[in-house]
């Protein structure tokens, strides 16, 4: 199940940067579950990184390398991505697999082991099957395109109970240019904020300093992936990367920042909605909005308590237009002096909620017509200041609890 | 479904205290659902509301009319609880509702109204049927009596998607004499903590003075009611109330408050678990103990996490001893400085996580052998310092999405 149409996008090429995929049989044998993406030299690269305290093994080593490029000056070459087993609670074994990993690429595409940044995705605490990861290597490099069929099947080679692929791309004017932004990501089930909760690999042609290139990468996670959430879970693997290759115009000067900025967080969002529109047993795609908040943090509060509350996630399943719940969800919120007075709530175009309780003009039939729909803005208005928040999340369904109840089996 | 054995105990009598229990009709026929607690003169009442900051208009009025009891050093005379409408997020009607219900209640008994606190549970934003409810008031009146089955009749009284009664009763000597402390309570979903997370009334004829009397409850509710959850969702309506009617032996001296505060924690704590037990959808009874923590509160944050983990939750339901989840949750606590290679994780007997990783001895069969078990205890060793706590919760089934989903229709 997911929720909204599955087309996959015809990206175009991103001079400087080449995608190869194999079937190394990690975990299945015969899907595609190896990656390899090649960045020619004098790339930047930028990484945000899970900030869960068991991180992976490959988080830990991906990290070590990028400081190490970074502060070199000189940028990654190779990224490993692998689905089927995340190399995580894997302990000292684990550690060295993701640096086996990196010198084998290393060696086979004359770099250097540092320049090699390693992902995996998949079952917590199996050991990586070493053999056939390494065997797969040198199909993977083999295959490396930068046409729009490597693209697809780089999008696939990295899902893991994902049931459709998922790309964004975005061309936008740079000066008398154009740039192109193209991004991948994978994540259906452990989604949650606090830095990037998935796999997100985006690259652009245009030419962007290291420092510049971290803070819109900064920027643009905060209004998309750290803007999601399935089950209020956070993953021990998660990581975005944005890659820079340099072969296309410069962006710099207060405009062209702008307008990349602009068009950058148009591919993080797409591909953060993407997450959440095949979210583990999705039926609904749900925004939750909240403005007049006294603080940005505060606006993220109470959109995350009603986003994660069980309650409220299964009346959305039911379309069941059951506002007491999403009133009760939104006064446990971890607000200071709150004035429930203040607040309203609307679904769709539908008042649910004013003056602390139920809005005089709401009936149950314009309730349940707004919560038919497959895609729901729920929108809450604090009357406590100027700042907002917008979240997005699914439903709680059946098929979510049948996912993770069979997942391992 | 429900965890464990439904045994109702057989209450003693507690002296200067009658149940009476009626059918209202209020939202189904020929069901109890209209309850009245009688308490004698010169009794003492504490009280613990829920802190959601839309709280239902008889908390507000229940709160309002004990202050003013314990101002005027008099006891509260009457409880009234109803179930199958929680008269919350129905505004200035439901406060009137609520104060007309304990003006009926107060002029049939000859009290004065505020020495009548109202309860309300069921669904959300309906009003109350009033004329049902007054009209039931003299039967509920008429039935008061003291005897187990007046016990047992409230604990039916006040249910609404629990399964089965839920009462605890203790004995203890004081001194030469005896006390009694009997206890009811409700509750099966919406439930987690943050203050009383659904409705209790426990009562003694022990007397206790007023400030004694309310340290006790706030003592033993946070380490019962407070360390429960079922889906992380804190009710409009919950409310926890203490009844000393003073016909007993008075708990004076340090000995005599100590043994008095063990005896009402195992009433609190097995009222609290019966609440557990009977979680919606609940297949599992599960304690999360975790241990050497810096502070208290990080230990309750820690267990808080895993208990709110859907994926942690519906691996216990599935009987999937998936320590990565667990490893996972644990790892997205709030935690400063978190040394993830000193925590250790058991479930029931067998080590699951040690160093950062799958614990050497463990295998698959052992943990499959002690997650197949219908009470589960899962132990969690930060190794960061002295301090602990345990939280009570239950697993995520199909049934719980089933009843949530259809709960309104």
């Amino acid at each position: 199940m997911a929720v909204g149409d599955s087309h996959f996008p015809e990206m175009p090429a991103i001079g400087g940067l080449r995608l190869g995929t194999a079937r190394a049989g990690i975990k299945k044998p015969d899907r595609r579950d190896l990656v390899v993406i090649e960045v020619g030299e004098g790339a930047r690269v930028a990484g945000a990184f899970t900030r869960n305290a068991f991180c992976a093994a490959p988080v830990i080593l991906a990290r070590e390398h990028l400081a190490t490029c970074v502060g070199r000056g000189e940028g990654p070459r190779h990224l490993v991505i692998n689905t089927g087993n995340a190399n995580a609670g894997t302990g000292q074994v684990g550690l060295r697999d993701a640096a086996a990993t990196c010198a084998e690429l290393a060696r086979l595409a004359g770099v250097k082991e540092t320049q090699v940044l390693p992902f995996s995705t998949g079952v917590i605490g199996e050991p990586l099957p070493m053999e056939r990861l390494l065997a797969g290597l040198p199909a993977a490099l083999e295959a490396l395109d930068d046409g729009p069929a490597a693209w697809r099947d780089a999008a696939e080679g990295i899902l893991t109970t994902d049931t459709r692929a998922k790309g964004a791309s975005v061309t936008l004017p740079l000066g008398d240019e154009t740039v192109t932004i193209n991004g991948i990501s994978k994540g259906s089930g452990m989604i949650r904020p606090d830095m990037a909760t998935m796999l997100a690999f985006v690259a652009t042609d245009a030419a962007i300093e290291q420092s510049l290139l971290d803070a819109l990468l900064r920027e643009t996670l905060d209004r998309s992936f750290n803007c999601i959430t399935v089950d209020g879970d956070t993953s021990t693997n998660d990581a975005c990367v944005l890659i820079s290759t340099r072969r296309g115009p410069a962006v710099v000067g207060e405009e062209a920042i702008a307008a990349f900025r602009d068009g950058l967080q148009r591919v993080m969002t797409e591909l953060a909605q993407a997450i959440i529109r095949d979210g583990e047993g999705a039926t609904k795609f749900v925004t939750l909005q909240v403005d007049s908040a006294a603080s940005r943090r505060e606006a993220l509060d109470v959109a995350f308590t009603v986003a994660h509350s069980p309650l409220v996630k299964t009346a959305l399943y039911a379309s069941d237009a059951n506002w007491g719940r999403i009133l009760a969800a939104v006064g446990r919120a971890p607000l200071a002096d709150f004035d429930v007075d203040r607040v309203t709530i609307d679904l769709g175009g539908v008042r649910l909620v004013e003056g602390g309780g139920r809005a005089a003009g709401y009936t149950e039939e314009a309730g349940s017509r707004a919560m038919a729909a497959e895609e729901i803005c729920i929108r809450i208005d604090l009357g406590r200041g100027e700042e907002d928040a917008t979240v997005w999340t699914s439903d709680l369904s059946h098929d979510y609890v049948s996912i993770n109840a069979d997942y391992r089996s």
